[in-house]
């Protein structure tokens, strides 16, 4: 029903004449009229670029993928936490290569330098850093929004405010552990989300960092040359080659060499491929890598994700911060949709935070992670689904002729003391037929009806209204101290 | 366990040094590198003025207090939107009396001017005013964060970034029907969350503004002069006297007049008294506000909530658009605290958005609501409970030596398969104390012992780490393929 267009639908500039409604609101806002003479006042309704309005529809969607990931997280013992929206300006800096310029920036009112956080990622770290020893080892979701100062795309799902889904698992630990569960959240998440087939495109830095160096690009290119070797899932590969030629200044040869490295992919077999590399057997930084990658398959065969994973030498992620294996999960079937899930490892962050122990020593707490792309899940799903009840409601209160508002209150009071969700018209003499359609359109299963004649008996009515049997007339007469056991005891029924 | 003040105890500025940190990092931030010598880098690590994180022990609470009230909230058949973090600065302008100076700007980073919401009534009118017709009837709820650039006392549960949790009732109905079913709504939230015996103070604008016109105080003042009487929950008579004539300007024959008026409180009984008062009989504003109040009362009886209020004169709630029945819940006994919930009826605000219709006619949606301050009934929990539990775990995978990690991986599938929240070691060769421990930290009731003895025979042991018998002794023997059966069953023994 709502596309994620609506709001720029709904963008339109109106106009209001203030005298106009001054009978309607004698004091509102009569501070500012007092000074001066009353003037037209223009609003543009609308919501800031690159941001949009969540309706009750979208909502209903959005909470179910939050409740669904959320469950999986919390099933790995994961906790929650939260951070500002905001950090200080220097804890954003440096952190996202080529993107940093997107930061989003408070106004100086006289205080500190603030910008609105960019991911979920280097907040945790800050905290982690922030919070003592007893962080140190952390396994933690976090759902919220972030902030890009992108060019909003609203159509492919880009926008300047979204929300992100984050799991991360910090401390030191023996190797790949925690990197193959999170790779079983991310797996699990999305089947869940039920999303459709995905696949995991799997590569660690350190196998591209080794490639980058025995391939023999210089050390302080290395950034540089993986951005735009991050673009092969978009481009082909002589556009790759000209952008890292003429743009990054690779030597053409040196490309060449890359080129032939970077177009691998497949399972455990590419791994032995590049096991038996004997370019990659000179590089150390290569070997600690195959290593890593040796033990992750293990543990991803244990965990039974494997099969939902590809090891992509093209994949690079445009993060500075990642240092050991990293990942995108990728819908099958839906070119221009993205990624919907990405992440890895980020060794160093926590410590570029944290500082030294007593003895002098860095603090080093690594960590691994996944974000998930909920706008990009979100719109997939939906796609799929139309007309989602977003309301809870079970029971709606109708009068009928001649039954008081007063006693429509005493008996939605009742059920709602009882926990049921229920609601009535806020008319005093509603007609009988508007109040089965408001019942209708908000798609309330059972009616309570209050008629004079049933009252006088101390008695209501019960009405199916998923029931479209015509014998059923008004519905089933109930003594009014047994309604509330009686609508459990339905409910219950069509729960089922 | 952790107080407000956490962050600022933890704002420690740490220096660390790149060089150190480089042989850790060999890739990490090489773009940066390349261009200068290694250098100290600091960082102030904090959280920005005034705001906070939560960590998962505050999370576990605040999650507990927002279900509870959704659940309220939703049984009144409300539904949930959001709205950006920023509204366009000119949506935010002139409703807010004298605090519009807390509004936090964005940066000009060449767009539009932008603010961070000040609250979510505003957001929520420029909701109903632009997506049309189908929302001119909503009932609904939001929790979500909101910014002041307010002088921080953390102390005091004072923050510039905190959570607010309203519901309102947007629409056209018989008069004071919402109303009634917003105190109702307020009463049962507060009563759920359990934060002790609380009142509703409760006034209504038009009494209000009929009493200072009908006393004297000239139109353009009546705000102002309503914002010195609103202290008066704070402040002694006659120092609210005086700020009205030295600061307000108000003369004191006319103050002295007010003073009469304010200072009453009560009931029904109150009401009668002032239907009686001879200077409110003339002023029709004071008539609408005392029909008002007379139909409420009826509704608040059949509500069962009357007995919770409390008719306040001096209340007056500083914001410009309330234009009915205003309130404000406080516990009682906790002075210090303050208002942990308020609320009232603006029935301008949508239609100062809204435009115009076809015909030319302003649109007028009229809306009642509450907002509860989620930080101050956070911190009454908070000081309650203590060690609360933050994770779901429910079984922790245990090695005896010589069982294999894959073993352990294989077993904690198959429960996250189950979907039963599930840990283990993330060590090669864990020893069984340090197992145990973590088992004990994480307050975990049941451990899944596997030893090399037993999976030859294709069973593993279920340890209750709840019950202290020292006959347990490593647990019971459980096939394997049984396992999962056996897990749940006892969960649900646990449970119960």
């Amino acid at each position: 029903m709502f596309s994620t267009t609506r709001s720029t639908i709904h963008s339109l500039r109106i106009s209001l004449t203030r005298p106009s409604l001054l009978p309607l609101a004698p004091i509102f806002a009569s501070q500012r009229c007092s000074s001066s003479t009353p003037q037209a006042q223009t609003y543009v309704l609308k919501t800031p670029k690159g941001t949009k309005d969540y309706t009750d529809q979208d909502m209903a969607i959005r909470e179910q993928v939050f409740s669904t990931v959320t469950r999986v997280f919390r099933r790995h013992g994961a906790v929650t936490i939260d951070t500002p929206v905001m950090e200080l300006k220097e804890i954003l800096s440096g952190k996202y290569g080529e993107d940093s310029k997107l930061i989003y920036d408070l106004a100086d009112q006289g205080g500190e330098s603030c910008s609105l956080r960019y991911d979920l990622t280097v907040p945790f770290a800050r905290f982690v850093a922030m919070h003592g020893k007893s962080y140190h080892r952390f396994k933690r979701y976090h759902i919220a929004k972030v902030y890009r100062r992108d060019q909003p795309a609203m159509t492919k799902g880009r926008l300047r405010e979204f929300y992100q889904c984050d799991f991360d698992i910090a401390g030191e630990y023996d190797p790949m552990l925690p990197d193959a569960e999170v790779l079983k959240v991310l797996c699990d998440a999305l089947t869940r989300l039920d999303v459709g087939p995905f696949t995991v495109k799997l590569n660690h830095r350190k196998i591209l960092d080794g490639i980058f160096e025995a391939c023999g690009v210089p050390r302080e290119s290395i950034r540089s040359v993986s951005s735009a070797v991050d673009k092969l899932d978009k481009l082909p590969w002589d556009e790759v080659k000209r952008e890292m030629t003429e743009v990054r200044h690779v030597a053409p040869e040196v490309a060449e060499k890359i080129g032939r490295y970077v177009k691998l992919n497949g399972g455990r077999d590419l791994l032995e491929t590049l096991e038996q590399d004997e370019m990659l057997q000179r590089s150390s930084t290569a070997q600690e890598g195959i290593a890593d990658m040796r033990l992750l398959y293990d543990y991803m065969d244990a965990l039974d994700v494997a099969n939902k994973t590809s090891f992509d030498l093209s994949l690079a992620r445009g993060l500075d911060y990642y240092t050991g294996i990293i990942y995108e999960a990728v819908p099958h079937g839906e070119r221009e949709v993205g990624s919907i899930a990405a992440g890895g490892r980020y060794d160093n962050l926590v410590g570029m935070f944290a500082g030294t122990n007593k003895k002098g020593q860095p603090i080093q707490v690594p960590c691994v992670g996944v974000s998930l792309g909920v706008e990009r899940i979100f719109a997939i799903l939906q796609a799929k689904q139309a007309n989602v009840k977003s309301n809870d409601l079970q029971v709606c209160v109708v009068s009928a002729p001649g039954a008081s508002l007063l006693h429509r209150l005493q008996v939605a009071r009742q059920c709602w003391d009882a926990d049921i969700p229920t609601m009535f018209a806020y008319k005093e003499n509603a007609k009988l037929n508007k109040q089965w359609e408001q019942c209708e359109k908000a798609q309330i299963p059972l009616a309570v009806v209050i008629g004079p004649d049933e009252l006088a008996q101390g008695k209501v009515r019960i009405k199916n209204m998923h029931k479209k049997d015509p014998n059923q007339g008004l519905g089933t007469l109930v003594p009014v101290h047994d309604l509330v056991d009686e609508l459990q005891k339905r409910l219950a029924e069509i729960q089922v």
